[in-house]
């Protein structure tokens, strides 16, 4: 047990800057420990072991804080800690005066004592400043942390008032006196002898956890709903209100495509179509901004450089500047700059004139929001896979490459992905076994000769063949979001937001199959697969549901690693830090350069929930089990809860602003975690030989489904239509408030690809001057609301 | 085997009218079978047994098709067989002049000789005729029966050119040379030995088979879709065009249903909101009028009887007319009616004058039908369970009981129907089997001592103990249909068509686990449950799939029986003719009595189009195993085809029109048979070890099932959407006919509840009169329009 823990602490010590993508480490650990399947002999962590390896890695969780404190107070690290005030235009560079030295140090001892100080000044802020601070997106998404204490919680303390103490006058492995049986187990479910009666205290037990659940889980959802109606009908005006996305216009040999949309529009609604925004292809010149903002880099770089060492630096043009001729590298990129700046010119100029570039797509805006809502939610053609209307998604949202697959395409793409995904999820370990049985010593002696000398030293070599099959695995669990993402991406949707549910949702699968039935099952998920197919639907949650109790401190010490250490891991930003300080000493001339330096980053939905999934999972599973379980995922729900209630605060800068509508998705996964514990749960007790448990848990399933069903049907439709009722309201407010507006000409370029607005969207968003002082904005005013009125109002 | 057939031919021969409930009275014999799987000796039919086998089933349909020949001739018989014609006024009773005789029996005999004319006849209407005529639905469904020849006869011509070769070359049967095999298995996959690389025809074909299936269902999906929309689209104008119903009105203290609802259309449809219909609570209402009905029936029967026998008949007021004092039965009910009449004048008052008795539901009527689509197709309120709009049902569809349900109950009751169907389905015999245990010998004397001697007898004792337990699940399955359908009306659907399309999915489940897998892996449902739950998943196919060439004789020997006597018999209607002689003995007095008397019937889409999918997925399953089966589906589906498009244009008079919505169901199911169908063709092939067999055929689920999806996507909408292009185009076409049009007129009292437009909904149309005279109706107006346009024209 403690070579996995280990394996685990060295993980988590060299990813502190990812935060969390050590899980699956396991893996490697779960074959070795394969086969031993129903082995109750097996060594289990006792209590003492488990306590030393919590202060360990309390230890190590406080040493990033203390580390973090004293980050934070530095000055130069001010925009690695604080971007968000930076971006709100609250904070700027040379905020402080006095000794140079000041800038970059702080040397005022008395704030270092105060090192906690960030804790409850996250927690003040309260949720309505938060929602105009962060906006929704990222109340919501901290408010699952909460979930998880205000689920958790109370199971915990039901369960060590009624549960452990069952157990723990259990007795049976006092019978059996036999030194394999930890303390922890005697306050589990393996404490209590088969066919006892005190196993209906469990099944009672699950019920209250189940309806527990339920309750919170309504009120929650219920809770969100109407905070995204609320966010919704709040009074900015926002482009998006006010239009639909419309895919899939039919080619018409007579009209252009604008043309064509502005007549099916005249036509189908004549009262209400406003005006519309042809989509143009500029996948091509977008390629050319990105490439001419990689050569200002290298161009600054050399700037810089010059200024330091005082000697005109030279490149080789080659390939990655390794090879060819050697020029003045200032020169040379200052001409390739121009080039690109030229070839930009005609590419945009073609883009513009010709017809050829505009795709079977557009924005088509409405004089109303009634109006918009209705266009959205109703089919225009008989044949539904043309003229497809939805929501517009907000323009940030728009991710531009998706909007023109033609609908037969979109239903092969998706076929294709689902059976990538399946492969991805139960043969991943074929491929990267192949790949660690190239990259041996040998194998890497031969492509790099000149390493010879070094490999051949026995430590060298040891500590390689002992780490590079490790370190193939951990090269792939990082790719992974990005591979799940660009699966998502090939599917087709038209919004980041919805890219970022889908590739949630393929994540979770993976987790779930491969890191949860994995750890339990031990094996590959191929493994596991064959386990399933060849097993009778009955046995299998008895297979698992016998492993669950045996498996507690394993997953006890994975949340101590990969939750606590994880979220400290988090706030401490270790790799944007390093990067800034590498791009602030050699890319930054200008103070629009620091600008463009800092990376606030954003709320990693797709890869932070399904981990979150994950703790929920072991919290409802092991409710029942072994309780002693459930402080451990308390305290990470709580600890991940105040870090990131405050990166949310000073760090992150969503890149999109959907209004929580992930939610659906989220209270479905809890759902099926809800489902797992109770087969699970079904399976260990039916391995007790309790009459009829099996029979008295079977409608704990059922009810789910049916809440499920009930939750998605009262509640969902917020987060996928919008009521016309609301919509009514605004418009007619607004039309009472502001008669004149000239709603065409606010809406003119609001959807326009990035790359025709110039930096708008690299840049940082120009903040009105009455709003930049306040340290704390609290006007009601989010993030590209701001942004499109000051665009619209040049 | 002669057992069944003989059991099944008995079952057939007492059941001529019901035309096909008899198809899971096998239950009962496999029973006797069980135990016997795995039984490759077991002894089969050979083909001169299925030969005789038919020949008597050719025969015993002959024979029908000659009684009908005959009956229909008989001008008594007139109403019988052709309702529909009486229905639209095309003929009426005293048609012939002559001698009286004639009015009764046909002399005529040359007629005779040309009894299967019919035939022609009915193939002859050409569709869009037909459509006018019967309506779309009739037109849709007996397209089903053309489905299947289109799927089937192509299957049967490959599968007999490539395959049997293939199978009857394969001689491993001829090897083994012991008589337990029988000459159709000679043809079937059982002839080719373990191993063969014969078996790569069968893969290959059962891609081409579900490629074939593909391509059929796709086009078919089109052109039912395209006919759909033209329908749609037809020019006539109905209420249900431009109405929405308003479910769940939340209350509202200041104001009543009707005002609520009028003010909150006026806010949120400012421009379009035309009039609304409140719906009334006339549950009592209703079963007063039924109740006057009923004795009206007696009133005329007594009536009847005293004409005839000249004596004033009496009757006992007590309960059923058996005990009581005795009264002169015309003056008796005369009074009685008379006393409903005023009760029922009464209780319509209170009704119409009660605000308590108007429900939360409306029928909320637009100015246009694009702003009805418009409101049908989105949410009004942001609490998705107040103001539910859908599109309203046409008034005849409307299920006035189930308007009023609240959301939650809905969801309550969807829950406990879905739990109750399960057990309906896998536990139906435990209450038959106690019944049957009830039912004995002794259980009846003791009820009716007064048979004790009669049951003595030593032949009818054997009778009964013989036949009782047959009896009485043939009780049970000829009330199952009842039963869904009233599980379906707890559901809380509000309209006919979609309780039809719910009891039609519930009674394919049961067909599906009850007769085709019951029949294959012989046992009870609950039996078969246990075994799905402790065998692998990957052993279920192959348990099934082995089986599956061992029963091609039986399911042969059914098909003949239920499917080809089964339709014969639907043709024959005996029971509705014998319940029309009956009626127009006692009942009848005047011609419009005689009309009501007629029962037209229609067809029965929630019990036969289950029953057809078990045809379908009979043909896909044995189109690669046993492909001398398929030529008896063939003809089945001729057979059918012909006579139920003669029962459409001569005899249904459907209920409603519901424009084929129930096409999607349809398609839906017949993916699952050909899902099934590959499953077990895997699990067969698993077992005959070849290598990767199952892996080749493993694309072809995915394959389905994203067929399935590709075609959800590409036409369900057209099924449960209105198109806002086409509404448009009709609105516009109409200002242009018809500038002057009050529409609030028109649509005044289209949705009243029956009861309050007298008997217009219980009493044949009223034709207009320049229609009555062509004896095939050819202008374009489907019933109910010209219904509720004779309706609100007066």
């Amino acid at each position: 047990m403690w070579q996995v823990f280990a394996e685990f602490h060295w993980d988590a010590s060299c990813n502190q800057g990812g935060g969390g993508d050590k899980e699956m480490m396991h893996t490697s650990e779960s074959k070795n420990g394969q086969g031993k399947l129903h082995h109750p002999g097996r060594k289990m962590a006792n209590l003492r072991e488990i306590s030393v390896s919590a202060a360990l890695n309390l230890l190590s969780a406080f040493a990033f804080l203390v580390a973090f404190a004293i980050l934070r107070l530095q000055p130069i690290n001010d925009r690695v800690y604080f971007p968000k005030w930076y971006l709100k235009g609250a904070r700027s560079s040379p905020s402080r005066s006095g000794p140079s030295v000041n800038k970059f140090v702080n040397l005022d001892w008395r704030t270092y004592s105060r090192f906690l100080n960030w804790m409850p000044a996250a927690l003040r802020m309260p949720e309505p400043e938060l929602i105009d601070h962060a906006g929704l997106d990222s109340v919501v998404y901290i408010r699952i942390y909460l979930l998880g204490l205000k689920i958790i919680v109370p199971l915990a303390i039901l369960a060590f008032l009624v549960l452990v103490p069952v157990n723990w006058t259990g007795d049976t492995l006092e019978d059996i006196r036999n030194l394999t049986f930890s303390d922890i187990d005697k306050l589990s479910i393996s404490n209590v002898p088969d066919g006892s009666k005190r196993f209906w205290v469990h099944i009672v037990m699950s019920y209250v956890f189940t309806l527990w659940t339920f309750y919170v889980l309504y009120v929650e959802y219920k809770a969100v709903a109407a905070m995204r109606l609320k966010y919704l009908a709040s009074e900015i005006r926002c482009p998006d209100q006010f239009t639909v996305l419309v895919r899939n216009i039919p080619p018409d040999p007579d009209e252009s495509v604008s043309e064509h949309v502005e007549h099916f529009f005249r036509v189908n609604h004549p009262d209400f179509y406003l005006t519309h925004q042809a989509v143009y292809n500029a996948n091509k010149l977008a390629k050319l901004v990105e490439e001419k903002k990689s050569l200002q880099n290298w161009y600054t770089y050399y700037l810089n450089k010059y200024e330091r060492i005082s000697k005109s630096p030279t490149v080789r043009t080659g390939f990655g500047g390794l090879f060819g001729k050697k020029v003045d590298a200032i020169d040379y990129y200052s001409s390739e700059i121009q080039k690109l700046i030229e070839a930009e010119a005609s590419e945009r100029e073609k883009v513009l004139s010709d017809p050829e570039a505009i795709v079977p797509a557009a924005f088509v805006s409405f004089k109303s929001r009634w109006s918009a809502a209705v266009c959205a939610q109703t089919q225009l053609s008989h044949d539904p896979t043309i003229w497809l209307t939805e929501w517009a998604p907000e323009p940030r949202d728009v991710y531009w490459s998706n909007l023109t697959i033609p609908y037969f395409d979109l239903t092969i793409r998706r076929l294709l992905m689902a059976v990538a995904l399946f492969f991805l999820i139960f043969f991943f370990m074929i491929p990267i076994a192949f790949v660690q049985s190239l990259a041996n010593i040998d194998g890497i002696e031969k492509v790099f000769p000149f390493l010879r000398q070094l490999m051949e030293k026995e430590s060298v070599k040891s500590v390689i063949q002992g780490f590079l099959p490790g370190i193939i695995l951990k090269i792939f669990l990082i790719l992974l979001p990005t591979i799940l993402m660009t699966m998502s991406k090939i599917e087709g949707f038209p919004s980041i937001s919805s890219l970022d549910r889908r590739s949630a949702g393929k994540y979770h699968l993976f987790l779930l199959v491969n890191v949860f039935l994995g750890s339990i099952i031990t094996g590959t998920a191929f493994q596991q697969l064959k386990i399933f197919l060849h097993q009778p639907p009955a046995e299998i949650p008895k297979t698992i549901g016998v492993s669950i109790p045996l498996k507690a401190t394993f997953f006890i010490t994975y949340i101590m690693v990969d939750g606590w250490a994880g979220v400290a891991a988090e706030i401490l930003r270790l790799v944007p830090l390093i990067i800034f300080h590498l791009k602030s000493t050699f890319l930054v001339k200008t103070e629009q350069d620091r600008e463009e330096a800092m990376d606030p980053g954003c709320l990693n939905f797709a890869t932070h929930e399904p981990r979150i999934q994950l703790y929920f999972l072991l919290g409802l599973v092991y409710s029942a089990v072994t309780p002693v379980l459930l402080p451990f995922i308390i305290v990470f729900f709580a600890f991940a809860y105040v870090v990131f209630r405050h990166q949310v605060i000073n760090v992150y800068d969503q890149k999109y602003e959907s209004g929580g509508s992930f939610w659906p998705d989220v209270h479905q996964r809890l759902i099926i975690g809800l489902l797992i514990s109770q087969l699970l749960l079904m399976g260990l007790l039916s391995t007790k030989n309790i009459d009829k448990s099996t029979i008295a848990l079977i409608p704990l399933p059922i009810l789910t489904i049916w809440f499920h069903f009930y939750c998605k049907g009262r509640f969902e439709s917020a987060f996928v239509r919008f009521p016309l009722q609301d919509a009514m309201i605004k418009d007619t407010l607004e039309r009472a408030t502001e008669p004149n507006l000239n709603l065409k000409e606010y809406l003119k370029d609001s959807y326009m690809h990035p790359v025709f607005k110039g930096r708008v969207y690299f840049e940082s968003p120009q903040i009105s001057d009455e709003e930049s002082n306040t340290l704390v904005m609290t006007t009601r005013i989010s993030k590209q609301c701001a942004e499109s009125c000051s665009t619209n109002s040049n």
